[in-house]
C-alpha cells in the first residue's frame, strides 16, 4: 500500500501531541499508559504495543497493557520483571549506559550489530554486555517486540514502552524513534506527577483519617466515663446525617458537600464538653441537684470552648453548643427560638433526643422505636423544628432508622 | 542585523518545547509564568514580555511578572485587572466569543483593523464591540503589549501573556503566535496542575493540624483532670524531640525524619491513657494504696489500646505503652530491660522525670533544674538509658532546657 511518508509523520506528530497534551491531568498512572498504548496501536501502523510501569511497593516493572492484533498481544499482570531482568538492567545499571547513551531506544537490529561486532568486548565489561544482550534479545522476542523506549524522569526509569512491528515490516526511523522518545518521556513526567498526587491525595485521607478517628477515642473515652451512653456519639452522628440528606431529598433543604462534612464532624464532637463534667454528676443515677444540672448543661458551652483551637467551620460549633437548644425558646446555653437555631443544632436536638429515647440504661429499658416517634413528633414545634422531625418520620417509615 | 529567519523559527521551537517540559513539576503558579517571561524576554528577540495569573481568592488578575528593557517593563504587583476590565472580559464573556474565537492572540494590529471595518457592527452588540476593543486598544498601550496570548483550561482563563514589540519592530507571524499559543497552553495546564497539587496539599496540612490540635485539646482535658499536670504534655513533647535531635547531633543515634514525626505524636498522646484512670485517683494528693497504684499504671496500657484505632507507626505506640520503663527492668508495664526498651519510649522517660521533677505541684514547688539534672544523671544506667541522658546533660549546659 503505497502511503505518502509525509502525511504519516505529520499524523504521528499531531497524534502523539495531542495525546500528551492532557497526560498530566491523569493522576492514575496505570489508565495513563492504558491510554498511550491504545493510542499507538489505533492510530500509528503498529501491529503490536505494550507498556511496563514500575511499582515502587513491590520494586518491579509489571506489564499493564498490551494492545493489538491477536497472537501478538502478551498477558496482562502476567509479566512481571524485577530489577534484575535483563532488558531492566539494560536501562538502569550505570555500567550498560554507555550502550543506551545517545539512543532513544533499544531496536532489535541495533542489538544484534552490537552482539557481533567485535570491538564492544573493547571494556572489562564486554563479556557482560554481550551475555546481557543476548538475554535482552531473547527477552523482547518473547514480548513480541522490536524496539523498547525507555521513560525516564530524571534518574528514573519509571516506564518501558514495547513496540511491535509496524504493519509494513519497515524498520521504524530515526524520526519515528524520536517521536516515540518525546511520548515516553512527557509520559515519564506525567507519571511522576502523578505518583506525587496520589502520594499527597493519600497523606490528607490518613490525616483525615487520623483525625476522625482521634475524635471517635475521645468519644469512646467519654462513653466509656458515662456509663449510659455506648455508642451514643456514633449513633447520633449517623442519624444527624441521615435526616439531613432526607430534608434534601424531600425538598425542604439545600445543604451542599460542606454541610455534611460538618454535621459529621460536629456530631461527633457534640458530647466532647462532657469530658469537664465531674464523674459523679455524668454517673449519677438519681435526679441531680440543680447545681448539679447547671454542671451538666455547662457540656455545650465548655465542648465549643474546647474545639475552639481547631478552627472548625462555625456549623461544627453551632451544632456543639446549641444542640440542646428548644425550638420553643426553653433549651440551653442561650434560649435561642426557632429559626434562631443554626440547623446544624435543630437537626443534631432531634438525633439526640431520638437515640436518648431509644437506648437502654442500667436503671430503664429504652423505649420502642415507635414509641419514642411519637414523642418526637408530639414535640415538634415545641422542642423541635418541624422540618427534621417530618425527616426524621419519613426515615422511621422507611424503616431507616 | 540580517539573521536566517528558519535558524530563528528553530530555535523558538526548541526553546518553548523545553520549557514546557518542566513545567508541571513546578507547583508555585507564579514561579512559573516567571520563569516563562524570563526565557521569552532572554532567548527570544523581544523588548518586553510580562503575564497576568488569575487569583480565585481575590476573583482578579494580577500582573506578577513583567521583562524587557527598561522604559518598557511594568510595574509588577501594582497593576491589577478586576473580571471587569476590558482585556479579560474580551477573552471571558460569552458575547465576544466569536471575536477571538480561531486567534491565538489579539494582535494590535487586528484589533484596529477590526475597529474600522464596518461589518463588526452587523449584530446588536457590535457597538459594545467596538467600544470594548478601543478600550483594550488602550489598556495594552499602556501595558506597552502589541500582542496578548490568553492561556484557558478548558474554559478558565488562567493567566495572560503580554507582549511587546520585538526588536527589529516587524509583525509576529503565524508561526510565531502559534508557539506562544502552545506555550500558554501548556502553561495554563501546568497552573491548573500547581493548583491541584496546592490545594491538595493544604488539605494535607489541614488535616493533620486538625489531628494534632485535637490531640492538644484532648493532653489538655486530661490535665484539667489531673490538676497536677498543667502543660506537662507539650513540655515533655518538646523535651523529648530536643534529646531526639541532640542524639542525632553528638552521633549516638540516627534517626530519620519518620522517627522525629513519630516520637512527636507519641510524646503528646503519652498520657491519654489518664482519660480512664479516676478522678480520685488522679487528683489524690496523698499516698495512693497498692490498689490505687496499680489503677494509675494501667494509664499505659490503656493509652496503647485507646490508640489502636488510629493505627499509628509502632514507634508512637511504644512510646505510649513503655515511657514507665526503667533501664534496670524495675519499670511498668512489662518490666523491659536495655536495649529492649524501644528508644522512642526510653527518651521520653527522661523528658518525663525532668518535667515531673522541676514542675510546681499544690502540695510542693518544683526542683532547681540543676538538682533535677543531677538526679537524672545519677540515675542513668539504673532508671534511665545513658543516650538519652547524655542528651539531656549537652541541652541543659546549652541552656536549651
Amino acid at each position: 500500500m503505497a502511503v505518502n511518508p509525509t502525511m504519516i509523520k505529520i499524523d504521528y506528530k499531531r497524534e502523539l501531541e495531542s495525546a500528551s497534551k492532557g497526560m498530566i491531568m491523569i493522576h492514575d498512572p496505570k489508565l495513563l499508559i492504558k491510554l498511550i498504548v491504545r493510542m499507538i496501536v489505533r492510530k500509528l501502523r503498529i501491529k503490536h504495543a505494550a507498556m511496563i510501569l514500575y511499582e515502587s511497593d513491590n520494586n518491579r516493572y509489571v506489564l499493564n497493557i498490551s494492545r493489538g492484533e491477536a497472537g501478538h498481544r502478551i498477558p496482562v499482570g502476567f509479566t512481571k520483571f524485577s530489577t534484575d531482568s535483563p532488558l531492566i538492567k539494560l536501562f538502569v545499571e550505570k555500567q550498560f549506559k554507555p550502550l543506551i547513551e545517545g539512543r532513544n531506544a533499544i531496536v532489535m537490529d541495533d542489538i544484534n550489530r552490537i552482539i557481533w561486532r567485535e570491538n564492544v568486548v573493547d571494556n572489562s565489561t564486554g563479556g557482560d554486555i554481550k551475555e546481557l544482550l543476548h538475554k535482552v534479545n531473547q527477552q523482547m522476542d518473547s514480548l513480541n517486540s522490536i524496539a523498547c523506549v525507555p521513560a525516564f524522569y530524571q534518574d528514573d526509569l519509571m516506564a518501558v514502552l514495547l513496540l511491535g512491528q509496524k504493519h509494513d515490516e519497515t524498520k521504524f526511523d530515526q524520526e519515528e524513534l524520536n517521536f516515540f522518545a518525546a511520548l515516553a518521556s512527557d509520559a515519564a513526567m506525567a507519571i511522576r506527577n502523578a505518583q506525587l498526587f496520589n502520594d499527597l491525595s493519600r497523606e490528607a485521607k490518613r490525616n483525615r483519617e487520623l483525625f476522625i478517628q482521634t475524635i471517635l477515642v475521645l468519644s469512646s473515652t467519654i462513653e466509656a466515663k458515662d456509663t449510659y451512653t455506648h455508642g451514643h456519639t456514633e449513633r447520633v452522628t449517623n442519624y444527624s446525617v441521615a435526616i439531613a440528606r432526607q430534608m434534601v431529598a424531600n425538598g425542604s433543604a439545600e445543604f451542599d458537600k460542606d454541610f455534611f462534612e460538618n454535621i459529621y464532624i460536629s456530631g461527633l464532637l457534640h458530647d466532647i464538653g462532657k469530658i469537664a463534667v465531674p464523674e459523679k454528676i455524668l454517673n449519677k443515677t438519681g435526679r441531680l441537684t440543680d447545681e448539679e444540672y447547671e454542671i451538666m448543661k455547662g457540656h455545650t458551652l465548655k465542648g465549643a470552648d474546647m474545639v475552639r483551637p481547631l478552627n472548625l467551620p462555625q456549623e461544627c460549633v453551632d451544632g456543639i453548643r446549641y444542640h440542646h437548644e428548644r425550638f420553643d425558646g426553653a433549651g440551653y446555653p442561650d434560649g435561642l427560638t426557632g429559626a434562631e437555631i443554626p440547623i446544624t443544632a435543630a437537626i443534631m436536638a432531634v438525633a439526640d433526643a431520638y437515640d436518648a429515647m431509644t437506648s437502654s440504661r442500667p436503671y430503664r429499658k429504652g423505649l420502642d422505636k415507635e414509641v419514642a416517634m411519637r414523642e418526637i413528633k408530639k414535640n415538634a414545634g415545641t422542642q423541635f423544628n418541624p422540618l427534621p422531625v417530618q425527616a426524621m418520620i419519613e426515615l422511621y417509615n422507611q424503616g431507616r432508622v
